[in-house]
């Protein structure tokens, strides 16, 4: 048995390539909403469930002990491009515990926004852990760390502290049992905790809504979202759909992939959660069905719509800028009714 | 009805994302050796087929005209990472018919390669269409067109007489009509016709073994396989799959890849051909699948088996080095008894 097709990939008129996948929406209440593909099958969420990373940072008192904005909030939550804004940002978070990047324990990596790229090679500078995408949430697990006076060396392992709270609040948002058989070494080398894919929604669901959470992870999931909502370069960046779909959208959509094909979005107006997972981890197709998706589920206005479409429905230029394809997500992903 | 898992990729112990698609192993009479999933499907061979499209080149005369050795028929059939030897390589191609960059309609793009990216950041030069990766067949191309005293310009068009060759070319070798209708627009411009699976290796068996080809075209497909094995570097780059196998194989196997998941090798020992197209388009499983199929189907030593298996089996390293997963091909692929 095999997960449906969500997106195609035609060249001319011809499909040259599909993704297949699941998909899920559910209510606050766990309901499901829609279900494509094998939505009880457990998945990493890699990078998508960074807010959710980011609960004990609010949560614990930390953010306000160093006095974090949207912007440190925000690219707590984030995957960002490693800009000079992205870096001087997790920058800045560290110097509030005291820390200096020599703290990070994510490993470097050059920024994929390539002007940013192209400066530190002209500069003759390699790139640093700040230029790491996910330093935002790592400044983040550190100040945590000082915070709480547990050791900082070591955060990133299953055992240390703040991990241990990462999980239980993965756990709790989940509602799933994250055992050692389900964890897994992420980019950045903290742990990813496989979650079935509606788990994963509901998650986001409760993240969107606050239903079910108790009053303090409620409010912290909202400061979140308003932190994102507010300064959706920090969880992105330049040109990016997660950053042009929040700063069109606001606080009506959360929205935020994950390595190997994982989109996951909270709608809180209408109290749902979305989980995408391709099963081939490509990035381009979790993008086309989640803006596919949003379109689908939300009121957009044409501007809106319009927003969204680009990144639903790419058009492929090759390297003369002549149209050769287009990435197309499939009939069940956009048109089937919501029930 | 789907195509099988050919490649799953695991983090940890878990399998994260896996990849579909279809595998076929011909003869030169075209009898099926191993097929995996619908070989009957057409699909766009993209740049696999780069030594099908310089057959012309050879046949014309005008390789020997420019007074072409191995390099230059070597990246011809390439998809090149843009490195200084491959950038004069084509350059020289251009030269021997009194042509520079300018008459190249491909494009340009980054170096793959990134040190030689980086070297063109650090001297504040644009990429060039010669760091374009099928500089060296467009450079073939222009060469042909000037032997034939054709107009040059368009070269890239279906309609020129230059791709009119290389169509009736492809058609002879998989035994496929190429009608408009299994046209697509290739990245950089020139038309890529999408073949059957079967016909694909079918063409490839033939290339590998001249059987069932006139004395002409058997006498320069071995050209061009003899310049290939002599001069892999140009056929692909550093560390790269095809040049890392061409080297320690020699011309006991012709492998090439091609976008969107394709890979193809002719094994003129075994006088077999091979086609691979990852439902998904993705590289890394062609990649692995191919490499997977040469140690299944070819007598190798410990030492060609260790460098295929790095490719067939790739560790996956995060940004701080640490294993955290793999990429495994299936069993069908690498277990199967040959019929």
């Amino acid at each position: 048995m095999s997960n449906p097709v969500l997106v195609e990939v035609l060249r001319g008129e011809l499909v040259e390539s599909a993704h297949r996948g699941a998909v899920c929406v559910v209510d606050a209440d766990g309901a499901t909403v829609l279900a494509l593909g094998d939505v009880a099958q457990p998945v990493f969420p890699r990078s998508a469930v960074k807010a959710f990373q980011a609960l004990p940072l609010v949560e614990s008192g930390a953010a306000d002990r160093y006095r974090f904005g949207d912007q440190e909030l925000a690219i707590a939550c984030g995957s960002h491009s490693g800009e000079p804004a992205h870096v001087t940002a997790a920058e800045r978070m560290l110097a509030r515990a005291g820390l200096d990047a020599s703290a990070l324990e994510c490993g470097a990596h050059r920024p994929s926004h390539h002007p940013s790229a192209d400066a530190l090679v002209r500069a003759g500078r390699a790139p640093s852990p700040l230029h790491n995408n996910c330093s935002g949430k790592h400044a983040g697990f550190l100040c945590v760390a000082c915070h709480l006076g547990v050791d900082r060396h070591g955060y990133v392992a299953p055992e240390h502290p703040v991990q241990r709270a990462v999980r239980a609040t993965i756990e709790e948002l989940t509602s799933t049992a994250l055992g050692e058989d389900r964890c897994g070494v992420d980019g950045c080398s903290v742990p990813t905790w496989a979650v079935p894919l509606k788990n994963l929604a509901h998650g986001f669901a409760r993240f969107g809504t606050g239903h079910g959470l108790d009053a303090a992870r409620a409010k912290a999931a909202a400061r979140l979202r308003a932190a994102c909502a507010r300064e959706p370069f920090f969880v992105a960046g330049t040109g990016r759909f997660a950053t042009l779909a929040m700063e069109r959208l606001g606080e009506r959509a959360f929205v935020k992939g994950g390595a190997e094909g994982v989109f996951c979005a909270a709608l809180p107006d209408h109290g749902l959660g979305i989980a995408v997972k391709c099963d081939d981890g490509a990035g381009r197709a979790a993008e086309a069905v989640a803006a596919g998706l949003l379109i689908r589920l939300m009121k957009l206005d044409a501007g809106e719509r319009a927003v969204l479409g680009r990144f639903a429905r790419p058009v492929l230029n090759n390297w003369n800028g002549i149209e050769v394809g287009r990435v197309r997500p499939a009939a069940a992903v956009l048109n089937d009714t919501v029930s």
